[in-house]
């Protein structure tokens, strides 16, 4: 191929496929396609905070053209990838075929249910903005049903808020639903007392947070009881319906379950050719790419990745953003003629937050909770926010949202938008 | 009845509703209850401003449980009116029925189409955020269809853009469209020069904006035309389908066209058994109560209420807000057995924005267009949009789009939120 230009095309502007386009702009001689169904970066770690009513889509979102638009190397496609031709070369999209001389696929995760998909309907999961106001409007929903007045069983039903999984977005969410109950809302309601409603946290493993160390799971545990949070540990789900969860023998009254309960990566991987592991992440080598396919590398979600210890690196933000940031090196080199040594991650440590005020940190060094942490916490996600502007709104709104216990983003928005009529069916 | 309480039952949110329930907000002896079926109110002059991607639902929108939390004799209901029971003096909703002693009615309106309800499908109108999310959707999306590098014919159909209806919504949307191709999106397209995106204006009568004086619709022309927006009037569109509207004996190959032409009000005045308007609103009497039911109120979009000069108000949100606001002092009257004067508007003016940095003001004493006048038009917009936290937020919001021409919310938000497979079908 001599001097020609080289094409990278790039599978989803995550954490991962964001940083490796961004490490790619201006670079001579390559030409950067990133494809994305989605015409937003999504910032995942503060999904929660929309479905909780903390904060409105925008905020934790920005438009992939916007982020690029000064690199002009990079052209953006909203394109849904549908197949690669590993043979050929070429992604295959909605949008037509797209060659490659490199590939980086990074199309992330969805949550998983375990065979039983027929449950999402009722336990929607947690890693897109739709099921962000889809969670949103379950929630405040069931609040203004059971202000309706009505029969007790029901009104006990929509008061009771079922999070399934205890990893960092279940016990975010739980405790999140747990603050809003006691605080936010406190005040709003006439027939019922929103500190009545029950919110439990149901974990299949024998303690929540598993990634973390025990002392700051039990922190997390006591800091979410003191919100009203009931947690329950060693209690697998084994059924979930419009009306309720059954946990072993015990069936739960509630119209509102959330799943933050294992994760799948995307479907594209079955067709690599390559070794998948247990939950379908695909098995690449130190440098990320595809046995047998040096040109193709899996980041992100979508991949198996060994730290250090041996273990499998977890799909968290900085994994992905470093990936990408290695990836976008990695070609660089390649380009030169020179020999990229393997990803190395480098741990700086991992949090969690528990309701307005309090988080867990763990960093390699020493472990923290409560307050401080909450404020750490606070830092680092604001320092990673993509792009100034969304910064600077959501400290903002979180400032706001800190002093008055408020929630700015309180809306029950639909999926319908045609033949409304006001004060009609 | 004597010294019992008395029973206000209010329908609709909106400014009607939300300032008569505040007027009678910790009033003794009464109690009242209002139901929406949203349980936010919506600030709809700027709605426009959603559907552009210029601002969040969140934005322009607040709970009203949290607007009316501090007055105990108000509940709130999130529920739906579906007909009033004049003799019982009872209103049924969607969670039984709610007897009244006064009731008030301000239910708002929707946008007609002139029997031809099937083109709303093809030319969502903007009414609701459920609509304007879906207007941002479909704008946003055509570029991102046009980029995709289609055939010649389809891509110049999807940068074409037509707004039909030229009062000051048509005018809004035109000029924001205008706007965005021209400079938001203006270096964010490989292949597609938004710039070349027409936006055609369509108005049925003589000029657009004839609430206005002529020097002023003239000078918005003018300021539209620099945007890019051409302006046809005296052509009445005569049919509108997926792929383009037909004019005359033209037909305008377009993938987005946005309604702004006529309203309608709530059906809910069908069976009021009073005399309505050509348009469908209830003609009350000057004290807005119902011919032969002094107990029942219809204000805001929903009622035909005439002027000092004999002309019916327009359905603009002073209009709304001062009768909901004269409905509270009227029925505090009636409580202490006073007699309360007639309903009288004061106008203010009123105000239409074109593009970023332009609008028209025409107040009772003088006119005014430019720059001065679209400072004019942010200003009383800030000051009237409800929330202290609102209104920090869109100055803040407006501030950063107009010194860096982004726009904060240039989100593609699907209505779909289950099983979304990254990068899969």
């Amino acid at each position: 191929m001599g001097g020609a230009m080289k094409r990278v095309v790039i599978v989803g502007a995550g954490f991962a496929g964001l940083n490796a386009a961004k490490g790619l702009g201006r670079v001579g001689g390559l030409e950067v396609t990133l494809l994305d169904e989605r015409n937003y970066h999504l910032f995942q770690p503060l999904l929660y905070q929309v479905a909780m009513a903390g904060l409105s889509p925008a905020e934790i979102s920005a438009p992939i053209r916007g982020l690029l638009s000064s690199y002009r190397n990079i052209r953006v496609l909203c394109s849904r990838a549908t197949s690669v031709d590993l043979g050929g070369r070429r992604v295959l999209t909605d949008s037509g075929a797209h060659p490659y001389d490199f590939l980086i696929l990074a199309c992330g995760a969805r949550h998983a249910y375990f065979g039983r998909e027929e449950w999402e309907e009722h336990a929607p999961g947690l890693k897109t903005l739709e099921q962000a106001l889809e969670v949103r409007r379950r929630v405040l929903t069931a609040f203004e049903e059971a202000e309706k007045k009505p029969n007790p069983q029901r009104q006990q039903a929509l008061l009771t808020f079922v999070v399934v999984g205890g990893g960092p977005t279940g016990v975010e969410l739980a405790g999140a639903i747990g603050e809003m109950s006691r605080f936010t809302l406190a005040r709003d309601f006439r027939h019922i007392d929103p500190k009545r409603a029950r919110v439990i946290l149901i974990e299949a493993g024998p303690r929540i947070l598993p990634a973390f160390p025990e002392s700051l799971a039990l922190r997390a545990v006591r800091d979410l009881e003191s919100l009203g949070v009931q947690v329950w540990t060693s209690r697998p789900v084994t059924e979930v319906d419009a009306s309720g969860v059954v946990v072993g023998e015990e069936r739960i009254g509630s119209y509102t379950t959330l799943w933050a309960a294992g994760v799948q990566p995307s479907s594209l991987n079955r067709e690599l050719g390559s070794a998948l592991d247990a939950e379908g992440r695909a098995i690449v080598r130190p440098d990320l790419s595809l046995p047998g396919h040096s040109e193709v590398f899996v980041a992100g979600d979508q991949a198996h990745v060994r730290g250090r210890d041996g273990e499998p690196l977890p799909g968290l933000a900085p994994v992905a953003m470093q990936q990408g940031r290695y990836l976008s090196r990695r070609i660089r080199a390649e380009l030169r003629g020179e020999v990229c040594p393997t990803f190395a991650y480098r741990d700086r440590g991992k949090m969690a937050t528990i309701g307005r005020s309090r988080a867990i940190c763990q960093t390699p060094h020493f472990q923290f909770a409560g307050r401080l942490a909450w404020f750490a916490w606070l830092l680092v996600h604001i320092y990673y926010l993509v792009g100034f502007k969304n910064r600077l709104f959501v400290v903002l709104q979180w400032a706001w949202a800190h002093l008055t216990f408020r929630r700015g983003a309180r809306l029950i928005v639909s999926k319908e938008w045609r033949f409304y009529t006001p004060g009609r069916p």
